[in-house]
């Protein structure tokens, strides 16, 4: 993603404190209370501008998400979007993913989303996807036991590097598509690259995946 | 596949019997024996008219092919093939691939090739997949603790589908291959059903597949 800097971008965050939360290591264990029911809680990671997880929080008003982005200059855009939905259910950490065990408890969390993720194409690179298997630890610890994760991207590399990772770390695939706007699938919510690529005819790939005993 | 029935065909197997095996469970355990070497042995379920598994002995003579396929009036193709190359290293079996622990011993193999495997696109025929759990325990049995499998083809649902049940089944996924013909491999040896559908345009797909315990 193209990155402008913003001026102001972390004061309008500041200024928002109960849409873009600080210090959410204060919450670590404790996010139920911060939404104010006890809801299933589902976080993207790399969340860019929020239109997906705006998106979902609309859809399913019984589900809490929240959104994970490092740059504020895109946070920004998902957290004005935010205001004009005055959704309850949606927050977002402007955060490195690296360090979700610091803002969430052991089987916290009910699903992450990795959607549309830099696929870091260089072999070198490769600790820094999203899918490889040093984020898939850390999403393993904050997931609970039957929790998912769900991955799309357009990036046919990005998506065999990932089914490989998934697969090499034991855990078991759902839902596999290979084309997913040809799958008469629904219920998708797009993310902003989605619509992007999908409307140039490229395909989107999707799959969910479990870290719990494989049911054979 | 459409079948003829060929007048002759089992008739034309009986008299090579060096080519087409009839009674492969006597050699149970003892096919080094039958090809007069320690090569590794690769097997093809549903090998079909036999033009995969003969262009591989060609490129490896260092490697014992079995190819299995039912139909008789398809055998009978891979059998002329076979009998065109001259090559030793070859052989077939007239048999149903769910009696395979009939004819090999645990271990005995060292990979198994799916090639363009009939879809079985309904659920109620699951069952009948050779991806599906049935088969892939058919497979563990009879592969020694390294073995691989590479499957290919170029329906979308069946490789969709065959992701979900290798991984539920703990099986790792190695060189996956969404788009086999762009990304730039070597050594491919293409099946009559790949030549047909690659040249229409169609994306094969082609995944390697391993039972042993996950290397983290």
């Amino acid at each position: 993603m193209r990155l402008r800097n913003i001026p102001g971008a972390k004061d309008e965050m500041n200024q928002n404190p109960n849409i873009v939360i600080s210090n959410p290591s204060q919450h670590k264990g404790n996010w139920s209370k911060l939404f104010n029911n006890d809801h299933p809680i589902h976080v993207e990671v790399g969340t860019g501008k929020g239109q997906f997880l705006i998106g979902m929080s609309m859809l399913n008003p019984e589900i809490n998400y929240i959104g994970i982005e490092k740059y504020e200059s895109v946070l920004l855009r998902a957290l004005e979007r935010s205001k004009e939905s005055e959704q309850e259910n949606v927050k977002f950490l402007n955060e490195d993913v690296g360090n979700l065990l610091d803002f969430f408890a052991p089987g916290e969390i009910d699903r992450v989303f990795i959607n549309f993720t830099d696929p870091w194409p260089k072999n070198r690179h490769e600790k820094r996807r999203l899918t490889y298997k040093g984020f898939l630890k850390l999403y393993e610890e904050i997931l609970n036991p039957e929790g998912e994760i769900h991955f799309k991207t357009d990036n046919q590399g990005l998506f065999e590097y990932s089914l490989e990772s998934f697969s090499r770390y034991g855990m078991s695939l759902h839902n596999v598509s290979l084309d997913l706007h040809k799958s008469g699938i629904e219920g998708n919510v797009m993310t902003e690259y989605e619509e992007r690529f999908s409307r140039k005819g490229m395909r989107i790939y999707r799959c969910e995946t479990k870290f719990s005993p494989k049911s054979i």
